[in-house]
Protein backbone atom coordinates (compact mmCIF):
# COMPACT_ATOMS: atom_id res chain seq x y z
CA UNK A 1 0.00 0.00 0.00
CA UNK A 2 1.44 3.61 -1.00
CA UNK A 3 1.51 6.41 1.46
CA UNK A 4 -1.26 8.15 -0.19
CA UNK A 5 -3.69 5.23 0.30
CA UNK A 6 -2.96 4.88 3.51
CA UNK A 7 -3.20 8.44 4.84
CA UNK A 8 -6.82 8.55 2.48
CA UNK A 9 -7.40 5.13 4.76
CA UNK A 10 -7.36 7.18 7.45
CA UNK A 11 -8.98 10.67 6.45
CA UNK A 12 -11.46 11.56 9.58
CA UNK A 13 -14.89 12.53 8.06
CA UNK A 14 -14.91 16.23 9.65
CA UNK A 15 -11.92 18.42 9.50
CA UNK A 16 -10.39 18.48 12.80
CA UNK A 17 -8.81 22.15 14.73
CA UNK A 18 -5.33 21.07 15.39
CA UNK A 19 -3.59 23.66 18.48
CA UNK A 20 -0.01 23.53 17.63
CA UNK A 21 1.86 24.43 21.23
CA UNK A 22 5.66 26.67 20.32
CA UNK A 23 4.81 26.25 16.42
CA UNK A 24 8.23 27.66 15.89
CA UNK A 25 9.75 24.51 14.18
CA UNK A 26 10.36 24.02 10.35
CA UNK A 27 9.76 20.13 10.79
CA UNK A 28 6.44 20.91 12.57
CA UNK A 29 5.32 23.60 10.42
CA UNK A 30 6.21 21.49 7.27
CA UNK A 31 3.75 18.51 8.18
CA UNK A 32 0.95 21.14 9.80
CA UNK A 33 1.45 22.77 6.23
CA UNK A 34 0.78 19.51 4.68
CA UNK A 35 -2.10 18.20 6.82
CA UNK A 36 -3.93 21.47 6.31
CA UNK A 37 -3.39 21.55 2.52
CA UNK A 38 -5.04 17.98 2.39
CA UNK A 39 -8.23 19.10 4.24
CA UNK A 40 -6.87 17.27 7.13
CA UNK A 41 -6.85 19.58 9.77
CA UNK A 42 -7.25 23.62 10.61
CA UNK A 43 -4.02 24.84 12.78
CA UNK A 44 -4.21 27.61 15.12
CA UNK A 45 -0.40 27.95 15.71
CA UNK A 46 0.62 28.75 19.20
CA UNK A 47 4.04 30.24 19.71
CA UNK A 48 6.35 33.18 18.98
CA UNK A 49 4.72 34.46 16.25
CA UNK A 50 8.18 36.46 14.87
CA UNK A 51 9.58 33.27 14.72
CA UNK A 52 6.97 31.13 13.11
CA UNK A 53 6.67 33.70 10.08
CA UNK A 54 10.05 33.35 9.96
CA UNK A 55 10.66 30.09 9.90
CA UNK A 56 7.67 29.40 7.28
CA UNK A 57 9.23 32.18 4.98
CA UNK A 58 12.27 30.26 4.91
CA UNK A 59 10.91 26.68 4.83
CA UNK A 60 8.17 27.99 1.94
CA UNK A 61 5.81 27.24 4.08
CA UNK A 62 2.37 29.06 3.32
CA UNK A 63 0.78 30.11 6.68
CA UNK A 64 -0.98 32.98 5.27
CA UNK A 65 -4.45 31.20 6.19
CA UNK A 66 -3.38 29.77 9.63
CA UNK A 67 -4.52 31.70 12.78
CA UNK A 68 -1.54 32.65 15.04
CA UNK A 69 -2.01 33.04 18.87
CA UNK A 70 1.63 35.05 19.61
CA UNK A 71 3.16 33.55 23.20
CA UNK A 72 6.10 34.56 24.66
CA UNK A 73 7.97 31.79 25.31
CA UNK A 74 6.97 27.80 25.01
CA UNK A 75 6.06 27.15 28.18
CA UNK A 76 3.08 29.75 27.84
CA UNK A 77 2.43 28.08 23.96
CA UNK A 78 1.57 24.78 25.54
CA UNK A 79 -0.98 26.48 28.32
CA UNK A 80 -2.04 28.37 25.17
CA UNK A 81 -2.53 25.39 23.24
CA UNK A 82 -4.15 23.25 26.10
CA UNK A 83 -6.37 26.50 26.65
CA UNK A 84 -7.67 26.30 23.48
CA UNK A 85 -8.59 22.14 23.44
CA UNK A 86 -10.28 22.97 27.03
CA UNK A 87 -12.65 25.77 25.65
CA UNK A 88 -13.77 23.31 22.74
CA UNK A 89 -11.81 25.87 20.00
CA UNK A 90 -9.41 23.12 18.91
CA UNK A 91 -9.86 19.15 19.30
CA UNK A 92 -6.56 17.80 18.60
CA UNK A 93 -3.22 19.03 20.88
CA UNK A 94 0.29 19.10 18.77
CA UNK A 95 3.79 19.44 20.72
CA UNK A 96 6.16 21.78 18.91
CA UNK A 97 9.53 22.95 19.97
CA UNK A 98 8.48 22.55 23.51
CA UNK A 99 10.15 19.63 25.98
CA UNK A 100 7.76 16.83 26.31
CA UNK A 101 7.39 17.45 30.41
CA UNK A 102 6.75 20.91 29.91
CA UNK A 103 3.83 19.98 27.44
CA UNK A 104 2.04 16.97 29.82
CA UNK A 105 3.00 19.22 32.53
CA UNK A 106 0.12 22.02 31.52
CA UNK A 107 -1.92 18.71 30.17
CA UNK A 108 -2.22 16.88 33.58
CA UNK A 109 -2.82 20.78 35.36
CA UNK A 110 -5.35 19.88 37.81
CA UNK A 111 -7.37 23.66 37.33
CA UNK A 112 -6.52 24.02 33.47
CA UNK A 113 -5.30 21.05 32.12
CA UNK A 114 -6.69 18.30 30.06
CA UNK A 115 -7.16 15.02 32.54
CA UNK A 116 -9.48 12.27 32.67
CA UNK A 117 -9.94 10.14 35.15
CA UNK A 118 -6.96 7.32 32.60
CA UNK A 119 -3.44 7.80 32.38
CA UNK A 120 -1.62 9.59 29.69
CA UNK A 121 0.26 7.06 27.91
CA UNK A 122 1.72 6.72 24.47
CA UNK A 123 0.29 4.59 21.63
CA UNK A 124 2.29 4.05 18.71
CA UNK A 125 0.10 3.18 15.25
CA UNK A 126 2.64 1.53 12.98
CA UNK A 127 2.20 0.67 9.66
CA UNK A 128 4.60 -1.70 8.47
CA UNK A 129 5.00 -2.47 4.58
CA UNK A 130 5.12 -6.16 5.37
CA UNK A 131 1.99 -6.64 7.55
CA UNK A 132 -0.35 -4.11 5.23
CA UNK A 133 -2.59 -3.01 8.03
CA UNK A 134 -2.12 -0.55 11.00
CA UNK A 135 -0.72 -2.33 14.49
CA UNK A 136 -0.94 -0.23 17.84
CA UNK A 137 1.75 -0.51 20.13
CA UNK A 138 2.32 0.67 23.21
CA UNK A 139 3.88 2.24 25.99
CA UNK A 140 7.00 3.00 24.34
CA UNK A 141 7.89 6.69 25.80
CA UNK A 142 5.50 8.18 29.02
CA UNK A 143 5.13 5.12 31.43
CA UNK A 144 8.45 3.35 31.69
CA UNK A 145 7.07 -0.09 33.84
CA UNK A 146 3.52 0.11 34.28
CA UNK A 147 1.91 -1.93 37.33
CA UNK A 148 -0.84 -3.95 36.84
CA UNK A 149 -3.63 -1.25 37.27
CA UNK A 150 -1.51 0.95 34.84
CA UNK A 151 -1.77 -1.28 32.26
CA UNK A 152 -5.72 -1.92 32.11
CA UNK A 153 -5.53 2.06 31.40
CA UNK A 154 -3.03 1.57 28.99
CA UNK A 155 -5.20 -1.10 27.31
CA UNK A 156 -8.23 1.48 27.09
CA UNK A 157 -6.25 3.94 25.78
CA UNK A 158 -4.83 1.62 23.33
CA UNK A 159 -8.79 0.22 22.59
CA UNK A 160 -10.00 3.91 21.47
CA UNK A 161 -7.16 5.02 19.35
CA UNK A 162 -7.75 1.61 18.21
CA UNK A 163 -11.71 2.47 17.23
CA UNK A 164 -10.37 5.86 16.29
CA UNK A 165 -8.85 4.72 13.09
CA UNK A 166 -11.35 2.14 12.45
CA UNK A 167 -10.55 -0.82 14.02
CA UNK A 168 -13.60 -1.73 15.69
CA UNK A 169 -13.39 -4.73 19.08
CA UNK A 170 -9.47 -4.77 18.51
CA UNK A 171 -7.45 -7.51 19.59
CA UNK A 172 -5.00 -7.07 21.77
CA UNK A 173 -2.05 -8.88 22.35
CA UNK A 174 -0.51 -8.73 25.96
CA UNK A 175 3.22 -9.58 25.45
CA UNK A 176 5.97 -11.74 27.18
CA UNK A 177 9.04 -13.95 26.31
CA UNK A 178 6.86 -16.82 26.22
CA UNK A 179 3.59 -17.75 25.93
CA UNK A 180 2.86 -19.92 29.46
CA UNK A 181 2.36 -18.27 32.39
CA UNK A 182 5.53 -18.38 34.83
CA UNK A 183 5.77 -17.54 38.07
CA UNK A 184 9.64 -15.98 37.69
CA UNK A 185 8.38 -14.16 34.79
CA UNK A 186 6.05 -11.43 36.05
CA UNK A 187 4.70 -9.93 32.71
CA UNK A 188 2.98 -13.59 32.07
CA UNK A 189 1.44 -12.85 35.50
CA UNK A 190 0.31 -9.51 34.49
CA UNK A 191 -0.81 -11.02 31.36
CA UNK A 192 -2.84 -13.76 32.76
CA UNK A 193 -4.72 -11.41 35.04
CA UNK A 194 -5.90 -9.25 32.00
CA UNK A 195 -6.71 -11.40 29.71
CA UNK A 196 -9.10 -13.55 32.81
CA UNK A 197 -10.26 -9.72 33.28
CA UNK A 198 -11.23 -9.47 29.55
CA UNK A 199 -13.29 -13.15 30.13
CA UNK A 200 -15.07 -11.76 33.05
CA UNK A 201 -15.94 -8.62 30.99
CA UNK A 202 -13.84 -6.35 33.36
CA UNK A 203 -11.61 -4.98 30.16
CA UNK A 204 -14.63 -4.13 27.38
CA UNK A 205 -15.15 -3.17 23.67
CA UNK A 206 -11.61 -5.66 22.57
CA UNK A 207 -10.72 -9.37 23.14
CA UNK A 208 -7.25 -9.42 25.58
CA UNK A 209 -5.09 -12.38 25.19
CA UNK A 210 -1.78 -13.06 26.79
CA UNK A 211 0.77 -14.01 27.34
CA UNK A 212 2.17 -14.24 23.96
CA UNK A 213 5.37 -14.09 22.66
CA UNK A 214 5.82 -11.37 19.84
CA UNK A 215 5.73 -13.70 16.52
CA UNK A 216 2.77 -15.69 17.92
CA UNK A 217 0.67 -12.24 18.56
CA UNK A 218 1.19 -11.35 14.63
CA UNK A 219 2.37 -14.70 12.52
CA UNK A 220 -0.36 -16.86 12.07
CA UNK A 221 2.20 -19.26 10.73
CA UNK A 222 3.90 -19.33 14.21
CA UNK A 223 0.51 -19.88 15.58
CA UNK A 224 0.22 -23.19 13.42
CA UNK A 225 3.90 -24.31 14.36
CA UNK A 226 2.80 -24.06 17.98
CA UNK A 227 -0.87 -25.08 17.98
CA UNK A 228 -1.93 -22.09 20.47
CA UNK A 229 -5.24 -21.31 21.02
CA UNK A 230 -6.31 -18.01 20.96
CA UNK A 231 -8.26 -15.32 19.15
CA UNK A 232 -5.97 -12.63 19.67
CA UNK A 233 -2.92 -14.85 18.09
CA UNK A 234 -1.88 -14.08 15.06
CA UNK A 235 -4.27 -10.85 14.45
CA UNK A 236 -3.34 -8.87 17.10
CA UNK A 237 -4.19 -5.60 16.82
CA UNK A 238 -2.76 -3.84 19.69
CA UNK A 239 0.31 -4.68 20.98
CA UNK A 240 0.58 -4.29 25.42
CA UNK A 241 4.67 -4.33 26.12
CA UNK A 242 6.18 -5.28 28.93
CA UNK A 243 8.02 -2.08 29.69
CA UNK A 244 9.62 0.91 27.96
CA UNK A 245 12.71 -1.37 26.97
CA UNK A 246 10.56 -3.91 25.68
CA UNK A 247 8.91 -1.12 23.83
CA UNK A 248 11.04 1.56 22.80
CA UNK A 249 13.06 -1.11 21.38
CA UNK A 250 10.71 -3.33 19.73
CA UNK A 251 8.46 0.36 18.25
CA UNK A 252 12.39 1.13 16.89
CA UNK A 253 12.67 -2.03 15.11
CA UNK A 254 9.38 -1.22 12.90
CA UNK A 255 10.25 1.94 11.69
CA UNK A 256 13.93 1.37 11.75
CA UNK A 257 14.42 -2.64 10.56
CA UNK A 258 11.22 -2.92 8.96
CA UNK A 259 10.36 0.68 7.45
CA UNK A 260 7.13 1.57 9.32
CA UNK A 261 4.89 4.68 9.34
CA UNK A 262 5.13 5.52 12.82
CA UNK A 263 1.99 7.92 14.29
CA UNK A 264 2.98 9.05 17.75
CA UNK A 265 -0.18 10.02 20.04
CA UNK A 266 -0.47 10.22 23.54
CA UNK A 267 -4.20 9.08 24.19
CA UNK A 268 -5.78 9.64 28.30
CA UNK A 269 -6.13 13.37 28.12
CA UNK A 270 -9.69 14.92 26.86
CA UNK A 271 -7.79 15.32 23.11
CA UNK A 272 -5.53 12.87 21.02
CA UNK A 273 -1.95 15.02 21.63
CA UNK A 274 0.38 14.41 18.81
CA UNK A 275 4.32 13.90 19.88
CA UNK A 276 6.24 13.41 16.95
CA UNK A 277 10.39 13.77 17.58
CA UNK A 278 12.54 15.54 15.16
CA UNK A 279 14.13 12.22 13.87
CA UNK A 280 10.84 10.97 12.63
CA UNK A 281 10.71 11.20 8.79
CA UNK A 282 8.51 13.98 7.33
CA UNK A 283 5.83 11.36 6.50
CA UNK A 284 5.72 9.77 10.08
CA UNK A 285 5.07 12.95 11.15
CA UNK A 286 1.69 13.71 8.57
CA UNK A 287 0.54 10.22 9.36
CA UNK A 288 0.74 11.55 13.04
CA UNK A 289 -1.73 14.13 12.49
CA UNK A 290 -4.10 12.04 9.86
CA UNK A 291 -3.85 9.60 13.13
CA UNK A 292 -5.33 12.02 15.59
CA UNK A 293 -7.55 13.66 13.49
CA UNK A 294 -8.92 10.30 12.68
CA UNK A 295 -9.29 9.52 16.76
CA UNK A 296 -11.12 13.04 17.38
CA UNK A 297 -13.76 12.14 15.16
CA UNK A 298 -14.60 8.66 16.96
CA UNK B 1 21.64 -9.76 -0.84
CA UNK B 2 20.09 -13.23 -1.98
CA UNK B 3 19.97 -16.11 0.25
CA UNK B 4 23.02 -18.11 -1.51
CA UNK B 5 25.14 -15.15 -1.28
CA UNK B 6 24.64 -14.68 2.46
CA UNK B 7 25.37 -18.20 3.20
CA UNK B 8 28.29 -18.40 1.10
CA UNK B 9 29.31 -15.64 2.61
CA UNK B 10 29.23 -17.43 5.87
CA UNK B 11 31.13 -20.09 4.63
CA UNK B 12 33.64 -21.34 6.81
CA UNK B 13 37.12 -22.28 5.83
CA UNK B 14 37.35 -25.47 7.02
CA UNK B 15 34.28 -28.19 7.09
CA UNK B 16 32.99 -29.25 10.56
CA UNK B 17 31.41 -32.16 12.07
CA UNK B 18 28.01 -31.30 13.85
CA UNK B 19 26.92 -33.66 16.50
CA UNK B 20 22.95 -33.56 16.40
CA UNK B 21 21.22 -34.26 19.58
CA UNK B 22 17.62 -36.14 18.90
CA UNK B 23 18.12 -36.45 15.05
CA UNK B 24 14.81 -37.79 15.09
CA UNK B 25 12.92 -34.52 13.69
CA UNK B 26 11.96 -33.65 10.00
CA UNK B 27 12.60 -30.00 9.94
CA UNK B 28 16.47 -30.65 11.82
CA UNK B 29 16.97 -33.62 9.45
CA UNK B 30 16.22 -31.59 6.49
CA UNK B 31 18.53 -28.90 7.38
CA UNK B 32 20.89 -30.83 8.32
CA UNK B 33 20.78 -32.51 4.64
CA UNK B 34 21.14 -29.23 3.05
CA UNK B 35 24.54 -28.31 5.10
CA UNK B 36 25.86 -31.19 4.09
CA UNK B 37 24.69 -30.96 0.41
CA UNK B 38 26.48 -27.52 0.32
CA UNK B 39 29.64 -28.84 1.82
CA UNK B 40 29.29 -27.35 5.38
CA UNK B 41 29.15 -29.40 7.76
CA UNK B 42 29.76 -33.37 8.24
CA UNK B 43 27.08 -34.56 10.63
CA UNK B 44 26.98 -37.65 13.14
CA UNK B 45 23.37 -38.25 14.36
CA UNK B 46 22.72 -39.27 17.69
CA UNK B 47 19.19 -40.15 18.41
CA UNK B 48 16.78 -43.23 17.68
CA UNK B 49 17.99 -44.95 14.66
CA UNK B 50 14.89 -46.69 13.21
CA UNK B 51 13.21 -43.24 13.49
CA UNK B 52 15.81 -40.88 12.33
CA UNK B 53 15.27 -43.54 9.28
CA UNK B 54 11.78 -43.53 8.98
CA UNK B 55 11.69 -39.79 8.71
CA UNK B 56 14.66 -39.74 6.61
CA UNK B 57 12.45 -41.72 4.29
CA UNK B 58 9.12 -40.32 4.23
CA UNK B 59 11.07 -36.75 3.96
CA UNK B 60 13.03 -38.02 0.72
CA UNK B 61 16.39 -37.01 2.55
CA UNK B 62 19.64 -38.90 1.76
CA UNK B 63 21.57 -39.68 5.18
CA UNK B 64 23.07 -43.08 3.84
CA UNK B 65 26.15 -40.85 4.03
CA UNK B 66 25.61 -39.95 7.71
CA UNK B 67 27.02 -41.41 10.93
CA UNK B 68 23.92 -42.65 13.00
CA UNK B 69 24.84 -43.52 16.81
CA UNK B 70 22.09 -44.80 18.14
CA UNK B 71 20.40 -43.89 21.60
CA UNK B 72 17.39 -44.86 23.47
CA UNK B 73 16.41 -41.73 24.21
CA UNK B 74 16.25 -38.11 24.00
CA UNK B 75 18.21 -37.40 27.05
CA UNK B 76 20.65 -40.06 26.55
CA UNK B 77 21.08 -38.71 23.13
CA UNK B 78 22.05 -35.40 24.21
CA UNK B 79 24.40 -36.95 26.60
CA UNK B 80 25.98 -38.85 23.56
CA UNK B 81 26.20 -35.70 21.65
CA UNK B 82 28.15 -33.84 24.26
CA UNK B 83 30.02 -36.33 24.45
CA UNK B 84 31.05 -36.61 20.93
CA UNK B 85 32.21 -32.72 21.59
CA UNK B 86 33.83 -33.39 24.61
CA UNK B 87 36.14 -36.03 22.84
CA UNK B 88 36.75 -33.39 19.57
CA UNK B 89 34.73 -35.60 17.76
CA UNK B 90 32.40 -33.22 17.01
CA UNK B 91 32.43 -29.26 16.52
CA UNK B 92 29.30 -28.49 17.00
CA UNK B 93 26.85 -29.30 19.22
CA UNK B 94 22.71 -29.17 17.51
CA UNK B 95 19.64 -29.40 19.06
CA UNK B 96 17.29 -31.96 17.69
CA UNK B 97 14.33 -33.42 19.33
CA UNK B 98 14.77 -33.12 22.60
CA UNK B 99 14.02 -30.35 24.72
CA UNK B 100 16.41 -27.19 25.13
CA UNK B 101 16.45 -27.75 29.18
CA UNK B 102 17.51 -31.17 28.71
CA UNK B 103 19.67 -30.22 25.99
CA UNK B 104 21.70 -27.42 28.31
CA UNK B 105 21.81 -29.76 31.52
CA UNK B 106 23.47 -32.36 29.16
CA UNK B 107 25.95 -28.79 28.62
CA UNK B 108 26.15 -27.98 31.69
CA UNK B 109 26.96 -31.46 33.91
CA UNK B 110 29.63 -30.32 35.67
CA UNK B 111 31.62 -33.91 34.82
CA UNK B 112 30.96 -34.78 31.30
CA UNK B 113 29.24 -31.45 30.15
CA UNK B 114 31.21 -28.64 28.15
CA UNK B 115 31.73 -26.00 30.39
CA UNK B 116 33.55 -23.22 30.53
CA UNK B 117 34.80 -20.09 32.67
CA UNK B 118 31.77 -18.08 30.95
CA UNK B 119 27.70 -18.57 31.09
CA UNK B 120 25.67 -19.46 28.54
CA UNK B 121 23.83 -16.93 26.22
CA UNK B 122 21.51 -16.99 23.28
CA UNK B 123 23.04 -14.95 20.56
CA UNK B 124 20.64 -14.14 17.42
CA UNK B 125 22.47 -13.38 14.11
CA UNK B 126 19.90 -11.52 12.33
CA UNK B 127 20.42 -10.38 8.22
CA UNK B 128 17.18 -8.19 7.70
CA UNK B 129 16.87 -7.47 4.00
CA UNK B 130 16.84 -3.28 4.99
CA UNK B 131 20.32 -4.03 6.56
CA UNK B 132 22.22 -5.81 4.30
CA UNK B 133 24.66 -6.84 6.97
CA UNK B 134 24.70 -9.56 9.92
CA UNK B 135 23.28 -7.93 13.47
CA UNK B 136 23.76 -9.92 16.62
CA UNK B 137 20.95 -9.68 19.30
CA UNK B 138 21.21 -11.31 22.69
CA UNK B 139 19.43 -12.56 25.38
CA UNK B 140 15.99 -13.24 23.26
CA UNK B 141 16.19 -16.93 25.17
CA UNK B 142 18.60 -18.11 28.11
CA UNK B 143 18.90 -15.52 30.37
CA UNK B 144 16.08 -13.62 31.20
CA UNK B 145 16.97 -10.59 33.48
CA UNK B 146 20.95 -10.59 33.55
CA UNK B 147 22.48 -8.52 36.33
CA UNK B 148 25.84 -6.64 35.46
CA UNK B 149 28.23 -9.33 35.61
CA UNK B 150 26.24 -11.67 33.92
CA UNK B 151 25.60 -8.70 30.97
CA UNK B 152 29.74 -8.76 30.75
CA UNK B 153 29.55 -12.57 29.89
CA UNK B 154 27.08 -12.27 27.43
CA UNK B 155 29.28 -9.21 25.81
CA UNK B 156 32.11 -11.81 25.54
CA UNK B 157 30.03 -14.65 24.40
CA UNK B 158 28.60 -11.87 21.53
CA UNK B 159 31.98 -10.93 21.05
CA UNK B 160 33.22 -14.12 20.08
CA UNK B 161 30.45 -15.06 18.10
CA UNK B 162 30.82 -12.10 15.81
CA UNK B 163 34.71 -12.54 15.32
CA UNK B 164 33.41 -15.82 14.08
CA UNK B 165 31.65 -14.63 11.46
CA UNK B 166 33.89 -12.32 10.25
CA UNK B 167 33.30 -9.16 12.27
CA UNK B 168 36.58 -8.04 13.86
CA UNK B 169 36.09 -5.25 16.55
CA UNK B 170 32.24 -5.23 16.84
CA UNK B 171 30.46 -2.07 18.05
CA UNK B 172 28.90 -3.32 21.01
CA UNK B 173 25.46 -1.10 21.42
CA UNK B 174 24.22 -1.43 25.40
CA UNK B 175 20.51 -0.59 24.32
CA UNK B 176 17.91 1.29 26.50
CA UNK B 177 14.82 3.21 26.05
CA UNK B 178 16.91 6.72 26.47
CA UNK B 179 20.59 7.67 25.35
CA UNK B 180 20.80 9.62 28.36
CA UNK B 181 22.10 7.98 31.78
CA UNK B 182 18.97 7.93 34.23
CA UNK B 183 18.75 6.74 37.42
CA UNK B 184 15.40 5.36 37.75
CA UNK B 185 15.80 3.33 34.23
CA UNK B 186 18.28 0.42 35.50
CA UNK B 187 18.95 -0.17 32.00
CA UNK B 188 21.25 2.97 31.48
CA UNK B 189 23.08 2.22 34.80
CA UNK B 190 24.30 -1.24 33.58
CA UNK B 191 24.93 0.94 30.05
CA UNK B 192 27.27 3.14 31.48
CA UNK B 193 28.72 0.98 33.39
CA UNK B 194 29.55 -1.30 31.02
CA UNK B 195 30.65 1.31 28.38
CA UNK B 196 33.55 3.02 31.03
CA UNK B 197 34.89 -0.42 31.33
CA UNK B 198 35.20 -1.03 28.10
CA UNK B 199 37.37 2.61 28.16
CA UNK B 200 39.16 1.05 31.07
CA UNK B 201 40.21 -2.19 29.45
CA UNK B 202 38.23 -4.40 31.29
CA UNK B 203 36.32 -5.40 28.35
CA UNK B 204 37.97 -5.95 24.95
CA UNK B 205 38.46 -6.88 21.66
CA UNK B 206 35.30 -4.36 20.74
CA UNK B 207 34.05 -1.09 21.25
CA UNK B 208 30.91 -0.46 23.65
CA UNK B 209 28.66 2.45 24.05
CA UNK B 210 25.45 2.95 25.95
CA UNK B 211 22.84 3.64 26.60
CA UNK B 212 21.86 4.04 22.97
CA UNK B 213 18.21 4.14 22.02
CA UNK B 214 17.81 0.98 19.13
CA UNK B 215 17.61 4.06 16.57
CA UNK B 216 20.58 5.25 17.78
CA UNK B 217 22.15 2.19 17.81
CA UNK B 218 21.32 1.00 13.86
CA UNK B 219 20.31 4.73 12.40
CA UNK B 220 22.97 6.93 11.23
CA UNK B 221 19.76 9.11 10.21
CA UNK B 222 18.65 9.04 14.20
CA UNK B 223 22.91 10.14 15.15
CA UNK B 224 22.26 12.53 12.67
CA UNK B 225 18.93 14.18 14.41
CA UNK B 226 20.07 13.58 17.99
CA UNK B 227 23.45 14.91 17.41
CA UNK B 228 25.12 11.82 19.71
CA UNK B 229 28.69 12.02 19.48
CA UNK B 230 29.42 8.27 19.59
CA UNK B 231 31.47 5.35 17.90
CA UNK B 232 29.06 2.88 18.13
CA UNK B 233 25.68 4.79 17.31
CA UNK B 234 24.61 4.38 13.72
CA UNK B 235 27.27 1.11 13.12
CA UNK B 236 26.16 -1.14 15.81
CA UNK B 237 26.87 -5.11 15.49
CA UNK B 238 25.95 -6.53 18.43
CA UNK B 239 22.69 -5.69 20.59
CA UNK B 240 22.58 -5.66 24.11
CA UNK B 241 19.23 -5.77 25.40
CA UNK B 242 18.44 -5.21 29.05
CA UNK B 243 15.94 -8.03 29.77
CA UNK B 244 14.50 -11.59 27.78
CA UNK B 245 11.13 -9.25 27.15
CA UNK B 246 12.89 -6.34 25.36
CA UNK B 247 15.13 -9.19 23.46
CA UNK B 248 12.79 -11.05 22.70
CA UNK B 249 10.12 -9.07 20.84
CA UNK B 250 13.14 -6.90 19.30
CA UNK B 251 14.20 -10.24 17.68
CA UNK B 252 11.03 -11.06 16.51
CA UNK B 253 10.20 -7.80 15.22
CA UNK B 254 13.28 -8.89 13.33
CA UNK B 255 11.94 -11.89 11.95
CA UNK B 256 8.34 -11.50 11.45
CA UNK B 257 7.89 -7.92 10.83
CA UNK B 258 11.55 -7.16 8.63
CA UNK B 259 11.72 -10.31 7.50
CA UNK B 260 15.45 -10.97 8.56
CA UNK B 261 17.17 -14.09 8.67
CA UNK B 262 17.92 -15.58 11.70
CA UNK B 263 20.29 -17.90 13.23
CA UNK B 264 20.17 -18.96 16.98
CA UNK B 265 23.68 -19.75 18.32
CA UNK B 266 24.14 -20.48 22.25
CA UNK B 267 27.86 -19.16 23.00
CA UNK B 268 29.73 -19.90 26.33
CA UNK B 269 30.03 -23.37 25.99
CA UNK B 270 33.55 -25.27 24.34
CA UNK B 271 31.59 -25.63 21.33
CA UNK B 272 28.82 -23.81 19.68
CA UNK B 273 25.28 -24.92 20.06
CA UNK B 274 22.47 -24.48 17.08
CA UNK B 275 19.35 -23.65 18.93
CA UNK B 276 16.53 -23.68 16.50
CA UNK B 277 12.61 -23.88 16.90
CA UNK B 278 10.08 -25.43 14.64
CA UNK B 279 8.89 -22.13 13.72
CA UNK B 280 11.86 -20.47 12.51
CA UNK B 281 12.42 -21.21 8.59
CA UNK B 282 13.91 -23.72 6.45
CA UNK B 283 16.23 -20.82 5.62
CA UNK B 284 16.40 -19.90 9.08
CA UNK B 285 17.69 -23.02 10.05
CA UNK B 286 20.60 -23.32 7.22
CA UNK B 287 21.93 -20.12 8.57
CA UNK B 288 22.04 -21.49 11.73
CA UNK B 289 24.27 -24.15 10.69
CA UNK B 290 26.32 -22.09 8.57
CA UNK B 291 26.46 -19.57 11.45
CA UNK B 292 27.81 -22.15 13.75
CA UNK B 293 30.39 -23.49 11.26
CA UNK B 294 32.29 -20.08 10.93
CA UNK B 295 32.18 -19.72 14.45
CA UNK B 296 33.61 -23.46 15.47
CA UNK B 297 36.21 -22.75 12.36
CA UNK B 298 37.50 -19.47 14.48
Amino acid sequence: MDFESIIEGMRPREKSVLAVAAAEDDVVLGAVCQAADMGIVTPILCGNKDSIKAIAGEGGFDISGFEIVHCEDPISAAKTAVQLVKEKKADILMKGLVQTADLLRAVLNKENGLRTDSVLSHTAILHAPSLGRPIILTDAAIIPYPDLPTKINMIKNAVKAALGIGIENPKVAILAAVEVVNPAMPATLDAAALALMNRRGQLKDCIVDGPLAFDLALSEEAVRHKKVVSEVAGKADILLLHNIEAANSTLKAFTVVAGALFGGIVMGAAAPIVLTSRSDSEQSKLYSIACAASIANQ
